[in-house]
């Protein structure tokens, strides 16, 4: 494979990453790639927001992979700063090579690089194989996720 | 009962929040009530960063129950904001009084006058009553949630 860059998703980037979200089982339902207005507001509203790391995998200027990462601070588990992973996606050309791999490597190092002492995700209880992707990462499924949509 | 407060927490509200974060069959592990100079620090960084809403429940004074609210926006379901909801204890002296729905219910409030289209959290497997409780407040668990110590 030819060079990898992970980097800050640049509003130029937006209609690759919706495409990404679309192009999932769950994502085809709820995204919208023909209206990009919404999209471009949210890209915004997160690079406004210190905390908020919002990446892509680019490969030669393709881009094959996204996620989302938060740093966030609590006074639970001795004052503890967590981060928390959304939005993890990967290019169908790219899965099962070893780039979600990579990008979950670097959203660790990134939170270990912000002093976190957690790193946290939730992943629909539908998705088996990212669930033993995860196992496989050392991550732990000890919780339940609970939504409320509004 | 006599009137009940939902407000920001201040500083000087910090011990009474760690003895209830200890007061906890999983607290008791981790929390430590007779240090507190790690949550007094966790505090500013959580007052510095204006997506947390790090809450307190204050009956007369006393400090009944607490929560933390982060907003979170974000590209995926067309740019939709979503808040997390962390940390939630209630006094022993309260349990099963009302004060978790009231403590839930703002948070709910808080997240849509925040324009988000999504209130989530994640509540460890064996809390079991947390489940039920959440359950009857709208909420699915739709999600596994994993976990990475750093």
């Amino acid at each position: 494979m030819s060079d990898l860059k992970i980097r800050p998703a640049a509003e130029s980037d937006i209609p690759a990453i919706v495409a990404l979200l679309a192009d999932d089982p769950l994502g085809a339902r709820r995204e919208s790639p023909d209206d990009l207005t919404p999209y471009t507001a949210a890209h915004r509203r997160i690079a406004a927001d210190p905390q908020q790391h919002l990446v892509v995998a680019d490969r030669d200027g393709q881009i094959v992979g996204t996620l989302q990462l938060t740093v966030i601070p609590g006074l639970s588990r001795r004052g503890a700063t967590r981060s928390i992973i959304e939005g993890v996606r990967i290019h169908a050309d790219e899965r099962g090579g070893g780039l979600g791999t990579q990008l979950i490597e670097w959203a660790v190092a990134e939170s270990r690089s912000q002093d976190c002492q957690l790193v946290q995700l939730t992943s629909d209880t539908t998705r088996t194989d990212a669930h033993r992707f995860y196992e496989r990462l050392g991550f732990t499924a000890t919780h339940l996720g609970f939504k409320l949509q509004l």
